[in-house]
C-alpha cells in the first residue's frame, strides 16, 4: 500500500441544478478526491487552504474518512474559497455565478513532513505553477503523479501547464479541453500530441459519454454507467480521479492493464457522486455499495465473442 | 443460418467533407445495411427501388456480395433516389442539401417469393406505412423484426411510426432522436418509454461515443472506436444495422446475450465505413479485416477487476 498526496481547493460550493439549489455547502476539488480515495482504506493526505469561516465538521468529515488534514491550512481572518454555478437543462453545461478565491488568492501548499515520500500525488485543478511547488517538495520521487486541469489555465498560464506537464505520469483532462490544448478534433490525435508534451499516460473524461486511457498505442474506453437522473455533476470529475488515484495507491501497480482497472473504479465512483447534491452521496457511500455497481459496470460492457472462421 | 430481408434505399450520394467531395456515388440505407450483412455469409435479399439511370454495376456489386437483388424494382423510366449533403468540420453534424424522391416516392416494396418466410426482417429507415407494408407480406411470423428510423418520421408521421413500433422487435435510434420521441432528456428513461411503445430491444446509436442496447433493465453500452480520422460518416448508422441483423440472421440466436455480440459486431463494422467515402471501404472489406478488429475492439473494453474485500 502506498501514501497519496491531494492537492487541491476545500472549499463552499453553491449549486442550482433543474432539481433544486443549495446554500453554501463543502465542495472543493481536493474534497471529492479525498472522498472517493478513501473508499481504499489508504493513507492519504490533503494539502489545500480554507479561512476561519471553515465548520469544523466539514473538517471533521475529512478525518473520520481516514484522510490527514494536517496540511490544511487555516487562514483565521479569511474567508474560504467560494464557487457558485448553475446547470443549464442537459446537465452537461453550466454557468459561473461566482467565484470568489479568497484565501486560494496566497494558497502555498505545505506537503506534511510525513508524505513527502508518497508514492502516488494528485494534483487537483489549480494554477500550474502550486502544482509545480508541491512536486518541488516531495523528497522522493513518486512512483506516480496525477495532474487534473482545465481550460482557464490554457488560457491564462500555458507555459506554466507545459512546464508542470512535463514533470507528471498521467493527465485527467476532459474531451472539449484535449482538443483546445491540442487543436485536434480527434481524441486519438490530441491524446497523441499530450503524450508528446509529458504524461505518459492521458485520461480523456468524457461526461456521459465515459473516459478514455491512452498509452502509446493502447486505448481503453470506459463507458460512463447510463444514469436514470443526473441529480447534481458537481465534483464527478474530481471523484474519478480519486478513484483513479486512491486504486492506483491501494494495488501499488502502475501497469496499462492495472490503470484500467483504476478507469473503472474512477468511472464507478463518480456515478455515485452525481446522484445527490456536492458530497451528500460520497459520505454515505459503503464498500458494499461500490461492489454491487461495479458488478453492475462489469454486466454493462463485459461480452463473449467466439471468434471462429465461420463469421 | 436465418434467411434476412432488408427493406431501404439504394440510392444516389454526392458527399462533401472537410476531406473532399464525390460526385454521385453508390448511397441508400438498404446498400450499406446489405454490404454490411454480407460479411456473415448468409441468405439475404434487398429490397427496393431504383430508376433506369442505376449504373448495373451497382447491381453487380451486391449479387456478388450474395445479395439476392431480384426484390429491387428497376423504373425504366424514372430517376434514381438521390441525396447531397455536406459535414460540418467536427463530423457529428450535416446540411442536407439535396434530396430527390424520384421513383421513392412511389415505392411499393415486393418482397420476393422465397423470403416471405424469412427469420429476420431489417427494416430500413423509410416511411413507417411502407415498412408496415413489408411485414404485411411475410407468410410466417419472423423471428425478429428490426427497425431503423428517425426524427423526419416522428415530426411528419408520428402515428404510422407508433403503429409500425408496435409489430418489431429491436428499434434502433440515435440519441437525439430517442430523445425527440419521448421527451425524456436521459437515455434509460427515454428507452423505458421507447421500450413501452413495442419494441423489446432498443438500441441507441450515440455516433463516436458508441451505443447502447436496453432490455427491460439489463442494459449493455458498446463504446465507439476512437478513431485517428472519420473520413465521410454517411452510412456508418445503416451498416450498424447491417452488422446487427446480420449477425443475428447468422446465429439465429435472439438472447440478450447474443444481441450484445450483435451490437459489438454492428460497431466494428461501422468502424470500417467511415474509413472512406460511401461504399468505397466495405466494399473491399475482408474477414480477416474484420477478425483483427474485433480484437482491437475487445483490448479496448474489457478489464479484469478482482472483486475482494479489500478494495
Amino acid at each position: 500500500m502506498s501514501k497519496l498526496v491531494i492537492v487541491g481547493t476545500v472549499a463552499f460550493d453553491a449549486i442550482e441544478t433543474p432539481f433544486g439549489k443549495t446554500d453554501k455547502i463543502l465542495g472543493g476539488a481536493a474534497t471529492f478526491i479525498g472522498l472517493s480515495a478513501s473508499q481504499f482504506d489508504i493513507d492519504s493526505a490533503v494539502v489545500s487552504v480554507v479561512g476561519g469561516d471553515f465548520p469544523q465538521e466539514y473538517l471533521d468529515l475529512l478525518s473520520s474518512k481516514n484522510i490527514d488534514i494536517s496540511g490544511i491550512e487555516i487562514v483565521t481572518k479569511g474567508k474560504t474559497f467560494f464557487w457558485s454555478g448553475k446547470y443549464h437543462n442537459d446537465m452537461n453545461t453550466r454557468d459561473t455565478l461566482v467565484t470568489e478565491l479568497n484565501t486560494l488568492a496566497d494558497f502555498n501548499p505545505v506537503v506534511p513532513e510525513n508524505y513527502r515520500d508518497a508514492e502516488v500525488v494528485m494534483l487537483g485543478n489549480l494554477h500550474p505553477l502550486v502544482q509545480s511547488s508541491v512536486l518541488d517538495q516531495m523528497t522522493t520521487k513518486p512512483k506516480l503523479v496525477v495532474l487534473d486541469t482545465m481550460n482557464f489555465w490554457m488560457d491564462s498560464a500555458l507555459d506554466d501547464l507545459h512546464n508542470v506537464m512535463k514533470r507528471i505520469d498521467v493527465i485527467t483532462i476532459n474531451d472539449e479541453e484535449a482538443r483546445q490544448l491540442t487543436g485536434e478534433y480527434s481524441l486519438v490525435v490530441a491524446a497523441r500530441k499530450i503524450h508528446e508534451m509529458g504524461p505518459k499516460y492521458v485520461v480523456i473524461k468524457k461526461g456521459e459519454h465515459g473516459a478514455l486511457l491512452f498509452h502509446n498505442d493502447n486505448v481503453f474506453y470506459a463507458p460512463a454507467l447510463p444514469l436514470e437522473e443526473v441529480f447534481d455533476p458537481t465534483g464527478a470529475g474530481d471523484t474519478f480521479a480519486g478513484g483513479f488515484a486512491g486504486y492506483i495507491a491501494k494495488t501499488g501497480d502502475t501497469s496499462f492493464e492495472n490503470m484500467k482497472n483504476a478507469v473503472i473504479y474512477g468511472s464507478t465512483l463518480a456515478s455515485f457522486c452525481v446522484e445527490k447534491f456536492g458530497t451528500e452521496r460520497m459520505k454515505t457511500l459503503s464498500s458494499d455499495d461500490v461492489h454491487k455497481r461495479l458488478l453492475k459496470f462489469k454486466k454493462l460492457t463485459q461480452f463473449e465473442i467466439v471468434l471462429n472462421d465461420n463469421l
